[in-house]
């Protein structure tokens, strides 16, 4: 697990990616991905994540479903007015087919039973965000989407959760199927205050 | 903000620091920190973290004031039963002065007018790690806490976060009093399902 691009590259280079290549993704790099997921840090290190790696296709079929059933019931129309055109385009594109389309969807879930519900996110989120960031180190693409959380009791019949496991995210894995240029951000200094919140940077 | 560290080193070191020297840290690594922190994804791209960077004493005696309250108020007992005895004794110690006795402590809130309330969590976490990483990138040590959390709205006062802004975790930033070995975690595959919940990996 050394070697390999450098840490500042990788973070520089994540995007969110929502259209994949057939090709498969081998149990290595998914192995990979997620030992590097195992090592992120989690309340009183209670390490609650769940992950389902999802390669059946019924199975990726039924949770492309259910993504474009949060899409269509709601989250295009809020979304029309707030995104640019372009950006817009892309996530429905994501949310109608292209997400599901990936080889690998990895469905993380926290368990309630390892962690309290107040401090699951933070204890399975931060493993989410390597998940993401160790997929591109390896040439991956991924994409944190929530979408198909709005399914809630469909996405764990799907997947088999327990009650006591919450869906958190749906993470495509695949190789991209084209390469994305670095992130638009604003600066960071428009984010951060001195001591203060209003005093600035 | 290239060269450095390979990413699988780094993801592989991460440990929670819970005690620090008091040699200042200087702008130049926080701004390296809060750069990376900002690369990360976010619902829509909406990018509603919010930092405030706390050097000043009285502010981050406020901060560990609460951080003791909310652990003197019940983290305390419910630790002690759950925790290894030496585990438990480091939480208290940084529970008790360790953590506020960082040089840096960074206060991260999410901007409830940016981003739905829904999605909050998963478009600020995946920054926190990213600048914990980045932070070990450098050689800083940092941690995750979600204690003085509990204080809410006395949190909020200490550092002026407005009403839409919830605060989310408190970060400590300084250099290490002492190397830390490798994280202890379970196995992966523990963790770790083929395409339905119950099927080992």
């Amino acid at each position: 697990m050394t070697g390999g691009p450098s840490f500042f590259d990788v973070v520089a280079a994540q995007r969110a990616h929502r259209a994949f290549r057939g090709d498969p993704v081998p149990d290595e790099l998914v192995e990979r991905v997620l030992e590097a997921a195992t090592r992120a840090p989690s309340a009183e290190n209670t390490q609650p994540w769940v992950f389902v790696v999802v390669r059946d296709e019924a199975r990726r079929t039924r949770i492309g479903e259910l993504t474009r059933q949060a899409w269509d019931g709601g989250a295009r129309e809020y979304a029309r007015g707030r995104l640019a055109p372009g950006f817009f385009d892309d996530v429905e594109r994501g949310a109608t087919g292209g997400v599901a389309d990936a080889p690998v969807l990895v469905v993380v879930g926290g368990d309630t039973a390892r962690c309290p519900t107040v401090t699951l996110a933070a204890s399975v989120l931060p493993a989410v965000q390597n998940l993401l960031l160790a997929a591109g180190a390896l040439g991956l693409g991924s994409a944190l989407t929530t979408l198909p959380i709005v399914a809630g009791d469909e996405l764990r019949a799907a997947v088999g959760f327990p009650a006591h496991v919450r869906p958190v995210a749906v993470v495509p894995l695949g190789w991209p199927a084209r390469p994305l240029g670095p992130p638009r951000r604003r600066p960071f200094a428009e984010s951060t205050h001195r001591d203060r919140y209003g005093t600035p940077w």
